[in-house]
Parts: C-alpha cells; sequence; structure tokens
C-alpha cells in the first residue's frame, strides 16, 4: 500500500507555483488507442507512455492529472499504469485524479481510502450533486483536496444544472469550506463568467480544463481567472495538446516542447 | 477482454421478475474489512465472498449491483475481484455497476467502453449533473443501460440540488430518454416523494437505495413507487442487511435465508 502523501495538495501547489512559476497542469489521458506505436509493444504500454511524458514535461509542470477512465479502460494493467505513475511522479509535484466522484457515507469513505490513502494522490475532482455529505471523507483527512465542479462548457451544461444561476449557487456552497482543502472546476468559457466565478471565489484555487483541445482561450484566462500576480490560483490544464502532440517516437520530446511553450504563454 | 453483454438491461429485467417475482437487488457493497475470517486467508478474499454470496442467493435475486468503491479500495486485486463477480453472476440475472459516474466526451466513452465491453455490465449508476452529454455514450450502445440520480436521502441531499423542486426538473429531463435505456436512482424517503416521482415517471425502471441499513420503510416503497403489480418496474437494494447477516462461517447461509425473506416480504 502506498503510503499517505507526505505533504498536502495546498502548500504543495503553492511552493510548486512560486519555485516554477508554472501554471500549467498536464492532463494524463492516455487513451491507449491514441499511444504512438513505439510503445504498444511494452509489457504495459500506458505506464512506459506516462513515464516518457513525465520525464519530459515535469520541469513545467506544477501539476499533473491523471484522468481515470482512460486507466480503467485498460482493465488491470491500466489500473496498475496508474498506480505505477502516481509513484513515479516526483513528490513536490502535486498529483491530482480526476474522477469526479460524488458519493456518500461509507462509499465516500472507500473512494477516500482508494485515492487519498492507498494510491497516494493529493488531489482529486468531486461532483457536489449530493451535496456536502460527499465532502465529509474528504474534510476529515487533513491535506486532502477536491476540486468541486462548478461551471463546466460542455453544450450540455446548462439543460438544468451547471447554468449561471447554479454555478452562483454552487459557488455559494464551496465557500463554506476552507480553501486549503476544496477548490472549484471551472470551465474554460465565456470571459464573464470566468471573472464572475473568481469574483463569487476569491482565494480559491481553480483548476480549468478545456485550454487548447476544448477551444478555450488563454489569454482571456488569464485575464479574468488569475486571483492575483503572487498566487494566481489556478491551474490550467492540457491534455491533448501535449501528450498526443505527435505520434513519433519523439512524441516525449514534442510534449516536453509542448508543455515549455504553453508554460511560457501562461503568465500573469 | 469480456464479451459485450449478450441480451440488454431492460428484457432481462423483465424476464428475470417474471421467472422469479423477485424485486431484491442484491448489493454487493463487498467492504474487506467487514468480510468474515474464513475467507481472509484466501488469495482474493473479496471474490471468495462474493463467488459464495452468490451461490447462497442467486435464486432469490433480481439483479445484483457491486458497488465500485469497494472494489476499488482493495486495489489490483479488487478489480481482479469485480471482474470475477461481473463474469460469474448467472447470464440470465442482471448486473448493475454503483459507480455514479458522470463526466462527457471522449472521457465518458472510455468509461462506458470500461463497464459495457470490457467488464460486461448490464447497467450503471450516473450522476446526470453535466446534462445529456453524459448519456451521449450510452444511448448510442444499443442494449446498455443507466440508472440517473433522481432523489436521495442522505442529510445534505437538499441543500442545493436534490430538493423536490430539482427532482421534478430530473425526471422531466429522464422522461427525454427511452424507457430501454434510462432508469431513475430514487431514494427511498416519505412515501410521498415516490409517489411524486412515480407519477412523474410512469414506466420507468426505478432502482430503490436505503430499504434495511438505511432505514426505509419496505412497505412504503411498494405501495408508493410501484408501477404494477404486473410490471412493477422496482428494483429493491438491500446490501449489508443481506451480505453481512453474519459474520460466520455460515456467512452465505444467512445470507441466502435474509434474501430469501426480503423477496418474500416485497410482495406487490
Amino acid at each position: 500500500m502506498a503510503p499517505t502523501p507526505s505533504a498536502s495538495f495546498y502548500p504543495k501547489y503553492q511552493t510548486r507555483w512560486q519555485s516554477t512559476k508554472s501554471l500549467l497542469c498536464v492532463g494524463l489521458d492516455s487513451d491507449i488507442a491514441q499511444l504512438p506505436d513505439c510503445v504498444l509493444a511494452e509489457a504495459n504500454p500506458i505506464w512506459e507512455f506516462n513515464r516518457r511524458i513525465i520525464d519530459a514535461t515535469a520541469d513545467h509542470a506544477c501539476a499533473y492529472k491523471p484522468n481515470l477512465a482512460f486507466y480503467l479502460s485498460d482493465g488491470l494493467r491500466g489500473l496498475e499504469a496508474l498506480q505505477r505513475t502516481v509513484e513515479y511522479i516526483p513528490e513536490e509535484i502535486p498529483v491530482i485524479l480526476d474522477c469526479k466522484v460524488g458519493d456518500i457515507g461509507n462509499t465516500m469513505e472507500q473512494y477516500a481510502v482508494s485515492y487519498f490513502d492507498r494510491m497516494g494522490f493529493d488531489a482529486i475532482t468531486l461532483n457536489p450533486l449530493m451535496g456536502s455529505d460527499v465532502l465529509k471523507p474528504i474534510l476529515k483527512r487533513p491535506g486532502a483536496f477536491a476540486f468541486a465542479l462548478a461551471l463546466t462548457s460542455n453544450p450540455s451544461a446548462e439543460e438544468f444544472f451547471l447554468s449561471a444561476k447554479m454555478a452562483a449557487k454552487v459557488s455559494g456552497w464551496i465557500n463554506n469550506y476552507p480553501l486549503e482543502q476544496l477548490g472549484a472546476v471551472v470551465g474554460a468559457t465565456q470571459g464573464g463568467d470566468l471573472k464572475r466565478m473568481r469574483e463569487q471565489l476569491p482565494g480559491r484555487i481553480f483548476l480549468i480544463p478545456g485550454v487548447g483541445a476544448q477551444g478555450g482561450d488563454l489569454d482571456c484566462v488569464l485575464k479574468n481567472a488569475a486571483d492575483s500576480a503572487e498566487m494566481p490560483n489556478i491551474l490550467i490544464n492540457s491534455s491533448r495538446g501535449i501528450i498526443f502532440r505527435e505520434k513519433t517516437p519523439r512524441f516525449a520530446q514534442a510534449a516536453g516542447l509542448a508543455a515549455k511553450e504553453l508554460k511560457g504563454l501562461a503568465i500573469v
């Protein structure tokens, strides 16, 4: 069993930002169907791919975010790749599991055991639909951190939940909990939305997906969502735009260059 | 890779109901910390426990529902137990994965690959927060089925989402989709709530947790949530009340008796 993380997410994020000035979260959506041929002959292709991506991008990354779906879809081997990945990422770089988990009671406690205690993630993403019961197993673990879905940019987001009105309600709910344990997933959409979310959630760390492959506008995000130049409190996630930049044997170098470039553009 | 299920959930549920007259869904929340000592020496304790529980309860079960959290928390061995469990359950009994998944796009597609194509589940539970994008990978798989969270009975459910008002909105949303692919998770709470949910969702299969360990009232559920005596369209889930009835070497017999008893009480 992996040890409990030695430092908690919140100070780890702050230290990492201060030492690297990187806002980049490298999304490890390591879809086995998209991997370059040169890793497919390995015993565990996803692990081999991730290992080389991490070696090439670690200097430019503020955080990493593996996405559970892409590991479960490769079965036991995929779960093993996920475990090896989180163990391999340097201790000083926080690792977020994108699992959008949202259950209660004994079930949520077991997810917390799995993701924090056993696998050693620093943070998870969380679906707040069932209310504060979802948070209890996280809040009781000092140092454990979650990003609650607050606003998303997918076409059906406004159908009945994640509208601007509901986002305000979710923001109010998030503000009941400590900055040190709860952040927000804020879909990169319109500048006005980002600005309003930041006004509603001062000091809160935002995990911002959708920059890059999903068409967000980096400058708009930086201008509207950053808290301050000293402590921007944002993580800009990019996955396919970095890890699948090239499907050649030079995939890792290409990822490293893409990460360096995005880090350089994401200046507050 | 496990084959795609040979029959789809909806007809499987109907046939199973007609042949057994059982409304009982046996929840396999097989928490390793709760297992009887006699299985702990096995190479894979959860799998050994489930195998014996299934042997003892299959005659009385309309469906089974493993809960993902309790398998992930045992790591690779736990995921292997889950795979063996779904393969072991007799083909004519539908198996629901309780995972409350709710993501979009490529990520949701990968969860569908994992749970339906690869592991061979007949149905999953689903969190509808992100709207209809969550459903797309399910709807495009003929025979795949999901239960969307519609009303839950946990203390914080009404904080901001799963209130009666929102449940009505979720019900309207659910009614946009075919009865053959989408059901509803309806927490066993007050009779009035159950009655209203049934009025809003005629013909829809309800998965009803919270009867037993969580304190629901069986008669109230049967009276208010059943569609008709011919086709009640409900599954009453019980987990701890069946599988952990006894922590002795006779745990499986005790579970079989408990399942038989609950099946006998749940008569419409």
